[in-house]
């Protein structure tokens, strides 16, 4: 990760010089949300939380980043002497990863000296809204196919090594099977997944030796990708390949599929296998898939025992970014509103409170009170301390264990939620509470400067 | 950058395990190209060669990934040890940043024994589309507003790190102006341009001793942020403010408008700040912009000097991906040919030829061939040699230096695509050579496998 300090917005380094002439360095209140659900979201997905953890343990100007600074010829100098000292010595409240959550509550609250809270904005949206972003849009795949096998294969069409990585990490957050990106395999202990490229069918003169090969070097049970000529020519050539492989103690695992009608040719392929008694080998399918394709696939039947997805869900395609905002609610225990067009906040520290109550089937989210942190509401109270004084206050989670906390949650999800499309009433989840409304009246009643 | 040799898909080290069985490390040709233009795009623009360049020199596995490898399962250690000494050692031929181009041209052709070739897949993918889709995006703001200033604005919902960094240097190329990313501005020489975050305004009390404060700070004339209460009230509340900083020798270069109807604001302010005398001070406007409210807000005579342009263009927001591959033409001397339905391949080892020819006003692009790379064509070749024997054989074009050379390129544009809207022929612009239709012919008669 590239988490240099200067890897930030140029304004918060003239603001804080600002903030440095006049001595202004007193606990500012910043919290991070969404303003506006995308079109086809039902819910949002937090993740993203251990990396600004990371980057705000770390936080430092280097020596090298000081000098330049001062060379730069916008700073003075007594203002670049004055971040040498820089570390970041707040709190932050965060909701845990894998939590659901919808517009306007606050996923993470730092309370921290002003210019520290200032300065820390630009990449912490970088880190929660992309990840957040992508865990939302890649739990809708999970929801669209809970039993199917789900496979992160976008590194290459990912903004970025950052993006090909942390994809990897938010999807398997969100509930996929695995990854293709070795490294993400590698960091965070997410199962890999591989199986070969049409390149290697075509270094080789027979399709039917290439598979040979490759099945003969592989220490598991493979996956061998049949498109690359003609998807039933090479389905037919199978058994024979299978029962030699067999012979020699090697198992073939699936079949990738990868162009053309995917359904209809994993009818035809599953057909030709179960003829020949190769019931035990897998369909496996990719091709710039996403959450309809595959809900698709699935609802007409199509025998696909798991699919790679990567495009699509790696840039959350439909909607490449959220409408979010870090903004500041509080100053020197004074609550701040910002009231621009369209883009005014709530003011105050805040707090999210989840009721959660019998449904159908099982506990069900039945809404959510955004509150005042100091009120009492009924519900759980979703931020909860992450770091105080600059230090994490306890290790987070292991990314298996929000995974599995992100199941939980994802369990709770009343069936309005949990459809793909649109929900068709227009009520939100989240109700404001008298506090929080009393407040933000008593702050449009001061004049404006 | 984070260019561990890790960061690629788990099928090229399996694959690699074949080969290295097979003893198959022949000379593979592949080349990227992007398969199909975008709705909204009438021409592409190359980016991203520097990142493959220096990726490539730095090729190698680490004692650390190798004992990885080992300990994962997968590999077996006579395969592991093989990758000790692995170099990229082959040679690339590329299209200059900076350079028009269309789909099916390849925009950079690696030759190079086969592990190589197929290992750098994913990184150089993932490396030279994203750059590629943010200038190919980037430049339509350019052609939006050809006398406007342009300043990437995205760090904070780009897709990490990586895409902040790297939209930054593929908008510049493309012809902004700078960036607000520090570190990218650092790194490349980019012009540096920062405002202040409306939070600075709501940590004091009086919006105008805000101003006052920020102004007195900075080395540089500043740009002061007016919509956080009330536009015009804060536009009426500059010319004594102005005059006091007069007196005390500092200049207010600009008001940023970040809200509402950016077109009537403009016209407001602009109005107030003439009548004032204030002729002088300009007014740059942000607020999720990209070609298209650009091109509106020019197009209906807004007074606006310079745009902030974010989320939109860092993620490519209405096509944030290419359709692009990097494929396998020719192993060991055989020309390739996938041909898997609706992503046949051109086979062989290709070059694009480009006309210029004398248009209305200036030299205009006539037409491109795509043709074998022995052939003799009319036309300039693109692709121009780039390393050899895994060096690079001159010094890269520094990205001010890409930067003119993009913008002679975008001076050869013909109207038609010039234009935001999609060209109404459906012409292409580029034509197959005869030797390469009759290549692709011949390998259509041979059997598949």
């Amino acid at each position: 990760m590239d988490d240099s300090v200067l890897l930030t917005d140029f304004y918060q380094l003239t603001m804080l010089q600002a903030y440095f002439d006049q001595g202004m360095n007193d606990e500012a209140v910043f919290e991070f949300f969404v303003r506006k659900l995308p079109p086809r979201r039902n819910f949002l997905l937090a993740a993203g939380l251990a990396q600004v953890v990371d980057y705000l343990e770390n936080l430092r100007f280097t020596a090298d980043d000081l000098a330049w600074l001062a060379a730069c010829g916008r700073f003075h100098q007594r203002f670049v002497d004055s971040l040498a000292d820089l570390r970041f010595t707040g709190s932050v409240d965060a909701m845990a990863e894998g939590t659901i959550f919808f517009p306007d509550e606050p996923i993470l609250r730092v309370v921290a000296p002003l210019r520290e809270a200032q300065l820390i904005e630009s990449r912490l949206i970088n880190l929660l809204q992309f990840q957040s972003m992508v865990a939302s849009k890649a739990v809708r795949a999970r929801l669209a196919a809970p039993d199917r096998q789900l496979v992160d294969f976008g590194l290459r069409r990912a903004h970025g090594a950052e993006a090909g990585l942390l994809s990897a990490r938010a999807s398997y957050l969100a509930g996929f099977d695995g990854t293709a990106t070795v490294l993400a395999g590698r960091r965070w202990h997410i199962p890999l997944f591989g199986t070969m490229a049409h390149s290697f069918i075509e270094t080789h003169v027979d399709e039917s030796k290439a598979f040979l090969h490759f099945a003969r070097s592989q220490l598991q049970a493979t996956t061998l990708l049949i498109d690359t000529y003609d998807t039933e020519a090479a389905a037919r050539a199978l058994p024979p390949l299978a029962g030699q492989l067999a012979a020699e103690g090697i198992a073939i695992q699936a079949v990738r599929l990868d162009s053309g009608d995917l359904g209809e040719h994993a009818r035809q392929v599953r057909a030709i296998l179960d003829s020949a008694g190769l019931t035990e080998v897998r369909i496996f399918a990719s091709s710039n898939l996403d959450e309809d394709s595959i809900a698709a696939l699935v609802g007409c039947g199509a025998p696909i025992d798991g699919f790679g997805v990567g495009t699509r869900m790696n840039t959350s395609a439909d909607q490449p970014y959220l409408d979010c905002a870090y903004k500041l609610q509080e100053y020197a225990g004074r609550p701040c509103r910002k009231r621009s067009e369209g883009k005014a906040t709530l003011p105050g520290r805040k707090q999210v409170f989840r009721r959660v109550a019998p449904g159908a089937l099982h506990r069900e989210l039945a809404g959510d009170t955004l509150g005042l942190a100091n009120e009492e509401q009924l519900g759980t109270p979703l931020l909860q301390p992450v770091m105080a004084s600059g230090r994490r206050l306890a290790a987070l989670p292991s990314l298996a264990e929000s995974r599995e906390y992100a199941r939980a949650q994802l369990a709770t999800l009343p069936p309005m939620l949990r459809q793909l499309e649109p929900r068709n009433d227009l009520a939100g989840e989240v109700e404001l509470s008298a506090g929080l409304l009393a407040l933000a009246r008593r702050m449009d009643e001061l004049p404006a400067d």
